[in-house]
């Protein structure tokens, strides 16, 4: 099996001025991740790199004031997710500690924090993790109804076939404490299942949890459509029946993958066949070789 | 359409005293929704009204040390939950508040608390929610791994064609602090969509979680299969994908009706044209008039 990895940096609108940073951002997430792949590691260790590289990422501000994170493992169905917690600076290691270290699959609030301090996870104090993106929006007080910005994810496929994702989010800003939103929810932020594929989810939280629309995806696929196919057929159900809008990524056990989106833009990325493509607008799509991308990206970072 | 409900009290092994005790508890609720739904009301008042019996029954010990709950409207694919809840007497009329007082759908912990405050619905000292049967459980200190008894569930249509379902637990003993289970999950612990119809799960939460359950049966239903194949189809592969046991209840939205499990036992009443069927052990079923039932169950409660 060729190993494939999409990310996405969320759906929305993105300014203008943040447009590049988005961009290179996802490419540098797709990359880290392409990176393991390629040197033989696994769909799981790949999504949870290209997640935490978009984490710490200050063009999305995933580790804001109230965090939440899944990911899953498409050969076992098992998965871990976290919910509400401030001060971790990676939300999902410690989603993918709750999966690997205990018998539940979500944990919130208190209890995370709790769990974090068992496994040594540091706290790290919550003004670094508020980006300065983050500051404007509070500063401003800027309606963000319809911008899913704070949420990233990533899907792959390794070489032995098996699938795996991750999406992590700093939340709606001026929400309710304790709200557990899509991305922590199983089936609504993410799905991964051998038998058919992979997919993360960004977007109008309240409307993809009521499609539950990772597992719907995968339902499509299990029915025969392509990523591309099932991911439009389900992002147009969320628009028709519950009014909500949103992006997803997604990839197949065949390695077939889509990045698709029914708001105005979202940042994602991709390689596979050591080509890189990304794009933010509907229609955008740039190419590279991954030894190009590389270079650059190098050059850049310098 | 005439009106059907359907209602479970947990999955898993039922001792032999208390098999009275549970199937008079599944009875008394399916005939208090039916009763609703008979007088023009809605299967969301069914539901919520048939699960609230049984929270307040001491035989089935959903009400014990921390709650979740979720509710769901199959018209507009609405729903409300709350989790990690102490101290409340009905979570399930909590999570219809969250439902119909918020924009979000999961509240959680203090969370949930704060919320249950503004909305004044009173604490009650967390002494009279233990159950004597959940007394027993801490002092034995015994392992319930098998038996997922805390939880009740509710789904039915009302005569405008409209589904809903709702589910109730006391959540697992010894479980860690700020565990989310399956129960809040929407599409884990209960699903509903007027364009197929409405499910409630009970039993090992983390695989009903690992595979949608709720949603996974409404899947089944739209490709065609009956409320009962639905049910089994899904069971088995819960069993056979990641090892786990559970029960569930399912009407579709021609109110056709299923009440199937692959625990040794699960409490189950339903009413349908006036005639109330109920059960415990698999094969099991016995049936009344609902005027016969009505008429023992005022006679039983004098």
């Amino acid at each position: 099996m060729k190993p494939v990895i999409v990310v996405h940096g969320g759906a929305g609108r993105i300014f203008k001025e943040r447009e590049e940073g988005s961009r290179a951002g996802v490419v540098r997430a797709a990359l880290r991740g392409y990176g393991i792949l390629k040197r033989g590691g696994s769909a799981l260790d790949a999504v949870e790199e290209a997640v935490r590289s978009m984490e710490d990422d200050p063009h999305f501000n995933a580790g804001e004031v109230e965090m939440d994170a899944i990911i899953m493992d498409g050969k076992t169905l098992d998965s871990g997710a976290v919910s509400a917690v401030k001060c971790i600076a990676n939300p999902i290691k410690l989603a993918r500690l709750v999966m690997e270290k205990t018998k539940h699959m979500l944990l919130t609030d208190r209890g995370a924090h709790l769990f974090a301090q068992t496994m040594g996870i540091p706290e790290t104090p919550g003004e670094k993790l508020i980006t300065e993106r983050s500051r404007e929006r509070w500063k401003k007080n800027l309606d963000y109804a319809t911008d899913y910005l704070g949420t990233v994810g990533a899907v792959a496929i390794d070489s032995e076939g098996n699938v795996a994702c991750a999406t992590s989010t700093g939340g709606l800003s001026n929400k309710l404490i304790g709200r557990v939103g899509d991305t922590a929810c199983i089936g609504s932020g993410g799905y991964a299942d051998n038998h058919s594929g992979a997919a993360s989810t960004t977007g109008h939280g309240e409307s993809i949890m009521k499609v539950v629309l990772a597992r719907l995806i995968l339902y499509h696929m299990e029915q025969g459509l392509s990523p591309e196919m099932a991911a439009d057929t389900a992002l147009d159900y969320m628009k028709t029946r519950v009014g909500g809008l949103g992006g997803v990524i997604v990839v197949n056990n065949s390695g077939e993958w889509a990045a698709r989106f029914s708001t105005k833009q979202m940042s994602w990325a991709t390689v596979k066949d050591d080509q890189l493509h990304y794009g933010i607008y509907a229609g955008e799509r740039h190419t590279k070789s991954v030894d190009e991308a590389l270079t650059l990206e190098n050059t850049t970072t310098k």
